[in-house]
């Protein structure tokens, strides 16, 4: 099922001149409004004010990014055009300092203008747009293919539950976790799934249950400290999370959160599954104990909303993710197929590397 | 250590007349604001409002409220005092129709009215206060008794997590889980004490955060999903929580999350202890199968703190509380002593019933 106009998280508007078109992520779940950025401004802008987020889908709004900021110096004869086009490039790049996917993307970008730099700025700029379109559809058939992998791991009336926001919000359309409910689903498969809210920053409450009832999927929000009630009460079939960074071995770094979901699905019986592209696995670490576990500031949890909960004077804990060890996860769910049982061979093996 | 005066959740000013004083819940933990109930009118408003909350506590308050409700109509002759005694309780009975404690401490000070009703009505005020200051007391000493037999399981240099509120600011003074760690600590040991938030209404955030670093005890705030994280760093010792009802056989009803810490805790071979007077079990139900779990609103879940952070069209889960089996639970500690192993027969045995 393609989604409604609306619900596309970046979509290029025209064609050339154009201009980038974005969900406001900030405005959700109560406004649902969409940006246009007109310049390289407002691109950077909605990138390093969360108006877009995830590591894919800030990768492509980048890439349309430099067309945007290009398209109007074509005239401005070769030299200056090629000036452009680095400033914009680097501009853009300080836009979110540690997202890997944005500088991917602007290095790719920049090769491909390099690649034809000899021709006149106007068709360098088609060749740009149409690099930029790649790289959104790209991302697109990775989902996709993601989710025609996982949606043969759950069954029609059954519920699954996940966590924090792996879906289309972060990544071109179907997302990565997301994607194999939204595949199952239009497979014909009817799914209920149970959303931890996901403390602090509430991408489960704000994001996914918005993504998921938008989409006509059966839908229940819970806390974070319900999962367990929940699975003890037989409500839960499956659990399919997404990830930030996979080691050698297959453990994976989630959002904080993940790995008590995943130890409470192993105490419970309940098959754990991870649904992520290749891009997300990280060969040359060993093992997840060699994954930084980032602190994040203590606010996100003193004061949530804007409101003061908590006192002045106590210490916060808030590490932003955790690592579940390999042998609590089921499955790992990528565009190569699935990967299981997860053991370092396996990977290697299904990833063709 | 006694609290500092403001510490204090309920206290009696003055003597005969006198008000009653209380800690304001409602503005903690950003405004420590003690209210003066000079009526009865107040008491109840206060009770209503959760302005003091806990069961204890609002048994506590209710009979201290009645002496409030009396002590001007001592002058008023026989008839008339032995009226407004049966509206005041009838009236304070009203403020919150299902606390189990409320009901309780009124119908002792009824009870204790109908044993002095041949003295004059300032003779039976001055027995009142001494049943309302009685039952305060009582709190108090079972509050310490529990404190003093949960010592013995915590070591000097240990953290240990707690989950929702099981402290002074629910009973007279220590609480139940909370009155193993600030004895512990008049013992000289130092706790390090890590508190889950617990969503969706954040007592341990407002309430329990607050208590523990208003006493000086080394606190660390986390989201309920950081608790896995913090056991598998091996930053946590022991688990202690306090409790709502327990079956015959152990299983113990307690805040909505409490069932999966406990799992977790089994999953890390950290002990899992509950913390809870004799008045909490319930002899009567067999398991904790038997236990009914309320629904509460959704709202609590989606709009957190006065704003909407979830779609409207959702669909919500919010379980009140949860039953954590026998099993999972190492000990619960009682005024009576410590339950170990959790059986129907140690259990009987301990309490001696």
């Amino acid at each position: 099922m393609p989604p409604t106009p609306d619900l596309e998280t970046i979509r290029w508007e025209g064609g050339l001149p154009g201009h980038l078109s974005l969900i406001d992520q900030t405005r959700l779940p109560t406004v649902l409004r969409r940006i246009d950025c007109l310049d390289v401004e407002s691109v950077w802008e909605a990138i390093n004010m969360l108006r877009v987020r995830g590591a894919p889908a800030i990768g492509i709004s980048a890439a349309y990014g430099v067309c945007v900021g290009v398209q109007n110096f074509v005239d401005a004869g070769p030299p200056k055009f090629a000036q452009r086009l680095a400033y914009v490039v680097e501009y853009l790049a300080s836009s979110r300092p540690t997202a890997v996917n944005l500088f991917w993307a602007l290095n790719r970008m920049q090769a491909c203008a390099v690649a034809v730099s000899h021709r006149p700025p106007r068709a360098q700029l088609e060749v740009l747009l149409e690099e930029a379109r790649a790289i959104h559809d790209e991302d697109r058939k990775i989902c996709h293919a993601i989710g025609r992998h996982g949606a043969t791991l759950v069954s029609d009336g059954q519920s699954v539950l996940t966590h924090c926001n792996a879906g289309g919000l972060a990544t071109a359309e179907y997302g990565t976790a997301l994607s194999v409910f939204f595949t199952a689903q239009d497979a014909g498969k009817s799914l209920h799934v149970f959303v931890d809210e996901t403390r602090p920053l509430l991408q489960g409450a704000r994001l996914t249950a918005w993504e998921l009832t938008q989409r006509g999927i059966d839908t229940t929000l819970i806390c974070d400290s319900m999962a367990a009630q929940v699975m003890k009460e037989g409500r839960v079939q499956a659990v399919v999370t997404g990830a930030d960074r996979i080691a050698a071995n297959g453990d994976s770094a989630n959002k904080i959160g993940t790995y008590g979901v995943a130890v409470l699905a192993d105490a419970h019986d309940i098959p754990f599954y991870i649904a992520a592209p290749k891009s997300t696995f990280d060969l040359s670490i060993s093992t997840g104990a060699k994954i930084p576990i980032e602190q994040r500031s203590p606010e996100e949890i003193t004061h949530s909303f804007g409101r003061q909960t908590a006192p002045a004077r106590v210490a916060v804990y808030n590490p932003a993710f955790d690592v579940t060890p390999a042998k609590l996860i089921r499955a790992i769910i990528t565009e190569y197929g699935i990967i299981e049982p997860v053991t370092c061979e396996r990977i290697r093996h299904v990833l063709g590397g």
